[in-house]
């Protein structure tokens, strides 16, 4: 069995590292097609000596694919699923569009895989932060009983897609020539600095972004009554995002035994020796498949709390890595007719 | 009315600052010695078109000064502060040595002066972090009763001295010109990278630094009972701190009274227009006296709970200039002799 495999947005960081992982995760591919914009339509991309020219993204595009990974933002997502679907393609979205949707299952393999069987045709893909955040969460809230946590976010600019790599790179580069910083992708400059602004403000001060881990949360884990409180920080950093987490949980907590659940769970690796040093960094988890959890210990402040370290490659976990897991589920559940 | 000033330790990042400071601030300054170890003895420091010999410490450094504020580290501040008081100097210590000391004021001028005037000779400069954020967390104590506060800090560089600096901008221009990136400051690349480690562990996970948000927070704002969570992590940021804090209240809390006690507060400065991507940023707060706050909002997680941002200059109210404003508030209480 391989299947037809479409990817809309392929020109960019996420689209880019998904021809990657479905070639080296060996994802059985008959036939790859990668859509664009019409900007983007003629160009060319390589990969392991392989090359495929851009198509034109049309309402015609999905006919004769099996699965459709869209990565390239909610307009285009809304734009073209309906036709997708409708041509029996199955839709896999890494935009935001539908994942507040309750007809569309939102799915990181780890954690709610079964949701895939009830899809009828578009699956989300969640927000970068929160697949990442939630590899240290599910393992404890299996352990305790999940409540509420409060994260601080530390993410890379890989999260604004290539440009935002480009942009730290060149800003970087311009500071060590002894240039002016040219800035483009973000209001403000990113090297060197922070910015406590990831995409919109709603009007009670939190960003959409901070409202995900939230949304987002409570619809992975089916937990209806969870309370997230999220701040979401730009850093310059290239491609691993970072959460310092404190959360409640029902059940008392020992560090002995988050240990244990995190070191069991599947999607994350417990790197948690303080003494040498050690502990998950964005450098060491970039490209690298799980998310690092460490820095457990007992929260001061929340009951039966305790408060970690996450990190995990952006690009990856927080995108590419996880839509193809899902393909990889729906390939395993036999439901890509192919 | 002058005074004999000595700075102990002038070669650092904060000596460097001090000296420029109390020459900013028009300290009434009648002579200022330069103290450091023997192996900095005899060379010079240029400010302003004005030389100073660095002297080499000894237990005789400190008859004839009035203040000496010591920034040499620890060690260097327990083996001189003793001789120092018996000379009749009043020591204003900026290392950890004598904060927890029940004998020692430790001392945020815009929080609480008064405590200077049972000093017995030394008087203690926070830690950096924790200044930093007592710049927001007071003025909003004091608008709702602060009980408890969850806090994960983004630090700059120059938290670990000149050394760190130095290190941030070699790695960073060894990176731009595709070289080797040496590491001598920290166990790990800090360029692009996220260290979540300052100062040593303790046997519950907790590093000694954030342990120092509980310890130095109680003491300053006289809250016994305050509970604290902190979280420290080094970024690649020169040289302003940033903390992101969820604090609970005793009394119900509003954005607006929030915001109005942070405009009110001397220490602080409100910069609080997300629409307007207005919000603090360790880039507009190097070398600005107050801190900034802002991204108010109340905390979905805690009980009369906010959430806010503060970023300010590490080495000026995180280190150089709270001991200056310490000296200018003895010198205001006529508690230095001259």
């Amino acid at each position: 069995m391989a299947y037809s495999i479409g990817i809309l947005g392929a020109t960019g960081a996420v689209g880019q590292e998904l021809i990657r992982l479905l070639h080296e995760r060996n994802f059985p591919v008959a036939d790859l097609r990668l859509l664009a914009s019409a900007r983007s339509a003629g160009k060319s991309i390589t990969y392991e000596g392989r090359s495929w020219t851009i198509e034109e993204a049309t309402e015609g595009s999905f006919k004769d694919l099996d699965i459709c990974i869209f990565s390239a933002g909610g307009s285009q997502s809304e734009a073209f699923a309906k036709a997708a679907v409708a041509s029996g393609c199955i839709v896999i979205d890494n935009s935001s569009a539908f994942r507040g949707d309750p007809e569309v299952p939102l799915v990181v393999p780890e954690i709610n895989p079964e949701a895939v069987e009830a899809h009828k045709g578009i699956i989300a893909n969640p927000n970068c932060s929160t697949a990442i955040a939630l590899m240290g969460l599910y393992p404890l809230h299996q352990a305790f009983g999940l409540k509420r946590f409060i994260a601080s976010t530390y993410r890379a600019v890989s999260g604004s897609g290539a440009g935002g790599i480009i942009e730290l790179e060149q800003q970087t580069r311009a500071w060590a020539a002894g240039e002016a910083l040219q800035k483009e992708v973000y209001p403000h400059q990113i090297a060197f600095n922070l910015i406590p602004h990831v995409d919109s403000f709603q009007e009670d001060g939190y960003t959409r972004e901070e409202m995900k881990m939230l949304h987002e949360g409570r619809k992975i884990l089916g937990l209806d009554e969870l309370v997230v409180t999220c701040t979401c920080v730009r850093v310059p950093v290239f491609r691993a995002h970072s959460i310092s987490i404190s959360a409640e949980f029902e059940r008392p907590v020992s560090v002995a035994e988050a240990r244990e659940a995190i070191a069991g769970f599947e999607g994350a690796e417990l790197v948690d020796d303080p003494e040498k040093a050690r502990y998950p960094m964005p450098l060491d988890y970039s490209e690298v498949v799980p998310c690092g959890v460490g820095r457990i210990r007992r929260d001061q402040v929340l009951a039966n709390g305790l408060a970690f370290w996450v990190t995990g490659d952006q690009i990856w976990k927080g995108a590419a890595l996880n839509a193809v897991q899902i393909a990889e589920l729906l390939h395993e559940r036999g439901l890509v007719k192919g």
